[in-house]
């Protein structure tokens, strides 16, 4: 509670007066027509380490342009189309440093390699792709490049999580056994599908990723948290698939049972159609001496349940949590900090990280250790493909064969 | 909150009255070398319906005759067998009414059936039986005998299991399209096997029920309660049984994936190796346009979600609930009823119906139209083959064919 | 979980099977004419200690037996006069051991006393009297005779109210400094007042307790709780009294800020009228350590908190309980026990201690010591009378000034 | 979920892009040695209305210049003194719109004022000011000026906190009756007094707010937050101030009995020694019909209590919820929008009606409807001044009379 935050030892206001500038952002897609750029405005804001200086925010001209002119965008910044943006900002003096790429799953992987080409570090929007083949694409066109590219797994934000991820790692549950997911959804606009010729949620319009559009937008991010504090990859998967809604054409619950690498088993329970649920984002982990328990909908606590010792629940900001807990953490505890914040945790490190490099500052750079990578999406993108290919044949599948 | 405790229209105490006696009952098993033994002593005393006067409870000799004495049965009447019980019962003029089979589940069939053809009513443990043979020969003579057959699954007894049961026939949540339920209990004597010769926790030791003993014993409340809840048969499943603690010889952890008559799906997960959770039996049943949700350690409160519209929390004892859930309950709201009340329903019930019978008054018989029955018991053993089947064959059965 | 109960090394099933038969009680009103009446039967019988074998159980004569015959009692032993009780019984060779007082406090103090000049126990619901004057010659009574006398405060009886206890006496709070109590109910009975001429809930009659009928209700409760768990006397209060329901002519609403001997200060909170709460006794003690809270409609857990260390659940029957909630507990953890068991914990500590007697066990019959005394009971009549005052007169008063 | 944010009919984003500019600020205090500052930052950012120009950050100069360095301010607009600011910015073309008074109580009134007389908006910390006659000038210049001025009494910008006085105005929960009040913190740094000759912390060295630093701190939200919900003003007080904290100076503890100019009763709790609670701000609301629940732990939800009818869990952004919390919402329900989001819903109105005034948009203006007004605060510092003079003097003050 003070405005000199800190990641470790990293003081982000030392950084950015060291710097003398804000990182400078583009953004494409994230318009008025898009359901996820209001929450980038939100997050990519909130610490003052940036400002958006460029947008191609829609496919529509008046929108794009609208868009950017309620951001405060100048006017000869305010694109059309992101190959123009990218010709432009890349020879401007106070051209972008960074793009943020809101777009759906299809238009990722073409922007963000040439972004990437460019030298400009590029903040990706899940699943990283819209299959594999273009999620290898891009995670090459990643190790290749000198930029840095963060996968949008936000929920990976939540200091609390981030406590989960440490704890286990230091053992304080024994060898983990079984991991239980869930992010069930169940508000109207997703449980029902409307009648006659009214236009389909865009949740449920099959398209470039084919019927599978639960998981890839809420499965990734069950997948992307399991694995993130697990600490573990997915091995294999077992699937079942289906289409609950009358009149929907693409799944809309999706039950996996998984095997980790490592040997733990679990399963994955993806869903749009968990009648009067919110958000549902859930997940435990269960080991040979205690198991941990994680709500998205009341995020500042983590559950710890002991064999015979009833629970602890650790509350974020407390003294007794671990620095992966505290580097994400702002305002004091009791104070919820929520969603936008978490969010903006990944901003936060993927800024960072940017400063550091305009600084030179080595210790610093390594703020972006927590940030979701593009192998972490490659996986992502083959677990959907495994579980497709499980549904289909009635097998188990290994994410390594698809 | 009165001493005049009514079932519906039918008032116990007045049936008591009108009977002139207490239904007297005898126990086969239930000894101090027993674990559930206790519970029943608890519960079939509470509502002062019944009268234990005679006892077989347990097959070591001494162990039998202690624990009768403890229970202030007279002499002639602590039995070192139930069959010498049943000869001596039968032939009494103040023999037992009813007899409560509380021994393992592979010495159900043989007793109960014994008992049945006596005319003696039985209260018979979960699950029915050790196999599905077993279980069908119980059925048969159930069906056949005069005498009353209720099969313990206690926790249908809480009067919001009744609740969720009577609003989902009511259509309070649509058509049932999903049910989750989970057992999941992480207590440290069921978490771990002991190391060298210390003998094995009873659950872990391979026996008539071969290797599927978290489905016999845990496992066979949760078909239950899914089953009475929805309303509806499961109808086939696809399972995964594990073996996670080390040194263990049976399956301790089973993910069954079930498809229901009406065609509903879900998934039945129960487990021993739940790490710290103590007793973990949760239902969530989602529907076309409302979902519920009951937990066994906060079983006062059901709670309906709504999408779009929050949350409802329908509260035991509350002027809204049923009949179903009035009937069930004894104490005013905000009083927590506990175990050992939903318990002793079902021996409510029981006894009510047997002193109906005594009294004749027929209305009053059909008090006991909740209670589990011998079907119910056929059809998780049935559930139990077909799980054993689909985990060995990595196939999805039905239990019609099983 | 067995049917070889314990409090400490007092195993009760020896002690009953020493004893041979369980122990006499009769019933000085609890008919059906009564409200506690209902638990009380449910509550002395549940473990099998003792028998209801005489009753004067209303001064409404046809109520008084019917009541008594739905109970089985035989038809010379159902009374309708306790003195033609006490005189029956006390020359009976089989006469009572015991007998429970379940009428409104005015006519508490009159048989108590003569029941205790016989020698017979006494059970007797609170609060203990309806002034100071009759709870002091019944204290002396109790002092004076052979029998136990013990006083209803059935909330003491929960396991994890004895665990809070425990823990404080250990000092893991540190020095207690606060204490927030309050048993606010507002169930649509005790909210609102009948228009016209129907008559008045009796609890809103004024009567012999005079107007503070919510203290000597509910708010005599919390102040034994208070106490209980402190582990130390209210030494002055200063108060605020109101009504807050129309058309009604006593106290709905008592708030009252006390001190307590040892230095702590704190706030006992009783009300009628808080809307839509069914029950609403909750207890928070704070220290300078730690604080502790616990709520009777989730009375399974205790919650204490730490400063900078957030939160520890412990719950009932886990193995790291102390003994005085190990002592107070049935059944595993995770099974709720619920009101039923805590109020008959008060019941099996009294007959235990009885059973004691019966067979000369003298280390058994210590096992009263939780039980609430008379003493506990004169000092609930002094606060009753000091609020008044306090109300009255505006000023602190101090206990022991009335 | 739309980057086009609204409150009601006012669209921000259109309001934004027709003003051209963003509200220019500045900060008198704030600084990397003040405890809210880095509070400030986030949430006067976070929604891109306005941005930070200007501030004289500290009373040390060395802070307040490396302060605004942190914060990217052009080296001339660093000012080491608010008068120096206040010259220099009002002449300047560019000069701030605004000024954020985030010093300690007794530096509020000076600058304030000033700003007021030269017609620069002020968005002042809580307390409004050190005692009753400060406030009163303040407020006086706040009537007399063309310029706004909002009180930060943030715990209002929830949501829920919006509804919940939406709905008592509505008349959901019937007359309003009781109040129950508590802001009850326990962390370590609160908890305890430093031995020896460390120094005190700021809330515990008597100043010019006197002894009654606990409600001047945190008394004065909770006071807000009960008037504010309920929508009605404190008439008298009786008030116990304690200090329980071993070496402290001041009270830490405050019991206050309120009565309400419409009749409702009710208690205030502040305290500092909860040992153990984070935040610790709560309300009940309880009324002739229905009562209602809110904790600033767990914001996103409001339950409302119906007598023999369970409970209701509004959520927020659910479908059901008023205008009043839907124009306080910026993301869909079950992402929880925390602390920062509410206390930034003040800034927002704020921040709006700045840009309608800029705009000549008349209807928008009226957006700052919800923002605490100068006479909130002037009623706050009448509370305390009654509350010391209740505790001296052992008698119930009316706030009119102080």
């Amino acid at each position: 509670m003070s405005n000199t935050p800190k990641i470790g030892d990293t003081d982000l206001a030392e950084l950015l007066a060291r710097a003398g500038r804000r990182i400078r952002v583009g953004i494409v897609g994230g318009g008025t027509d898009s359901v996820i750029g209001g929450i980038h405005m939100l997050t990519h804001r909130v610490d003052g380490l940036a400002e958006l200086v460029a947008g191609a925010m829609s496919i529509d001209e008046a929108v794009a342009l609208s868009s950017a002119e309620a951001q405060l965008i100048s006017p000869e910044r305010r694109y059309t189309d992101w190959r123009r943006m990218l010709e432009a900002e890349r020879i401007r003096e106070d051209g972008i440093d960074a793009v943020i790429i809101a777009t759906p799953p299809q238009v990722h992987a073409e922007p963000a390699i040439a972004f990437l080409e460019a030298g400009i570090h590029v903040f990706c929007e899940k699943p990283l792709a819209s299959n594999v083949e273009e999620a290898e694409r891009l995670r090459e066109a990643a190790d290749a490049s000198s930029a840095l590219l963060a996968l949008n797994h936000c929920y990976s934000g939540y200091p609390m999580v981030r406590e989960a991820k440490a704890l286990i790692e230091q053992g304080k549950l024994g060898a983990i056994t079984l991991v239980e997911g869930e992010y069930g959804v169940g508000v109207g606009a997703l449980l029902r599908e409307p009648e006659g010729d009214a236009p389909k949620h865009w949740h449920f319009r099959p398209g470039p990723m084919g019927k599978a559009v639960v998981l890839g937008e809420i499965g990734s991010h069950l997948h992307h948290l399991a694995e993130f504090v697990v600490g573990d990859r997915v091995r294999d998967v077992r699937a079942e698939l289906q289409t609950i809604a009358p009149r929907r054409e693409v799944f809309d619950n999706a039950y996996l049972s998984i095997g980790f690498e490592g040997g733990a088993v679990g399963r994955l329970w993806s869903s749009y159609v968990a009648a009067g649920q919110e958000h549902g984002l859930r997940l435990r982990v269960y080991g040979s001496e205690a198991s941990l328990a994680w709500s998205q909908e009341t995020p500042e606590e983590l559950r710890i349940l002991y064999p015979d010792n009833g629970a602890q629940i650790i509350t974020r900001g407390s003294a007794n949590v671990t620095a992966a807990a505290r580097d994400a953490t702002r305002i004091p505890p009791g104070h919820p900090e929520g969603y936008v914040l978490a969010f903006a945790n990944l901003y936060r490190e993927f800024f960072a990280a940017l400063l550091a490099r305009l600084t030179g500052d080595s210790a610093a750079a390594r703020v972006d250790g927590w940030l979701p990578t593009a192998e972490d999406g490659v996986q992502t993108l083959r677990l959907i493909r495994a579980a497709e290919q499980s549904n289909g044949e009635d097998t188990r599948v290994a994410l390594s064969s698809v």
